[in-house]
């Protein structure tokens, strides 16, 4: 947690916040803080800015705070990934919102068990949960938009080729493919395959929506470790 | 798991391999390979290439294996690492070799929490699993040297000179630093910070020693996401 995230239910006044709950016990347990110490502070959605300790309680945190700048620019991206395994989903989404994207569409694919449409990890408090972790990594304060299509046909054929309009539009995939480009000026949409890839149909399916497919090389990389290391090669 | 990787024991004749350990499980649970099925397989340290599946029971597999092409390159890359803490490690020992680093050293810092050095993962047997479990979800066959270097200061002063030596050598590290560079040639040297970073004692000594401080944007990242991260924007 690099930065404090506070919502508008923790202000007792303009700039008075109280924490209760695991951040109360981040305080205590990680920062180890005490009264005066100084913390990089967030408001869901808007500004950053430091934050003051007050009074720290084992039951309660009460801080001054303001806000004074933006928060960290998101990456002009939409990224389209084959929904993973439940664990796997967990971190992707702390991944995604650390690194700043914007707009994540979990996708149906051949090859993405049926039982992972079903995980707990799939509703929106839980989402939400893992995209604030990521949030408060990066000291990112707004949540990026998660859309989740159970469909990949009608997704891809009626929605996706709006959304990738006016963009570059790529898939990842491993194969004789050219390389992904370096440093890319304008907005991405990017697709990335479940474990074992997407079949051959996906790919054609999403290349007709205007995504081509681009390689990183010869090895397989798991879902998470090719979200970074993608984004960290596109921008 | 990409790959089957096996070892001189597994062979019970030149070509033929009998599987016995998890190996044998994944074939049967997600593989859910029959008789026939061709699979494809690595010698640890070696070439990689197919496997025939001859006989699959609940006690053991039997394949025909030949070997014909070379694993895939390793980068030409020495990553220094904070110890990160224990579950991250794992993980961490995961990515390290899926993505092809040939030489991790394990380093002390300021900042790594002392009990970190007491996990059992740090064990040669349990490093080598994580280490085994990368080379096969990227395909490789040989392990990367993992170095365990428990004092900073005696390592950064009297062998990391050397180490680095006619290297590109860089430190990850957020703040008013010249980004990380793109696309390099030649050999790299890098050094990873624990959670929460290194400390200007730290960066000083690593820059005498011939690592100059880079960063990768405002956005903290997790340990892992920072590895895949900048060997992605480096190679």
């Amino acid at each position: 947690m690099n930065l404090l995230l506070l919502e508008p239910a923790d202000f007792v006044a303009e700039r008075r916040v109280l924490l209760r709950d695991r951040r109360l016990t981040h305080l205590q347990d990680v920062h180890r803080a005490e009264p005066g110490a100084t913390l990089r502070v967030g408001l869901l959605g808007g500004a950053i800015g430091q934050g003051r300790l007050l009074r720290l309680t084992t039951a309660e945190a009460e801080l001054e705070v303001e806000f004074d700048q933006p928060p960290p620019a998101k990456l002009p991206l939409t990224l389209l990934l084959a929904l993973p395994r439940p664990k796997m989903l967990k971190r992707v989404l702390q991944t995604v919102a650390s690194m700043g994207v914007p707009r994540l569409v979990l996708l149906n694919s051949y090859r993405v068990e049926k039982s992972f449409w079903q995980t707990p990890f799939l509703e929106p408090a839980a989402i939400r949960e893992q995209l604030i972790l990521g949030l408060e990594q990066a000291r990112d304060t707004v949540l990026p938009d998660v859309i989740i299509e159970k469909r990949f046909k009608p997704f891809v054929e009626d929605r996706l080729p709006q959304l990738a309009a006016g963009t570059l539009g790529l898939v990842g995939h491993p194969g004789d493919y050219p390389t992904c480009p370096r440093a890319v000026e304008g907005p991405v949409t990017l697709a990335i395959g479940p474990e074992g890839g997407w079949i051959p149909y996906e790919v054609d399916k999403l290349a007709e929506a205007g995504l081509q497919p681009v390689q990183l090389g010869e090895r397989i990389l798991r879902v998470e470790t090719a979200v970074s290391a993608l984004l960290a090669r596109l921008f």
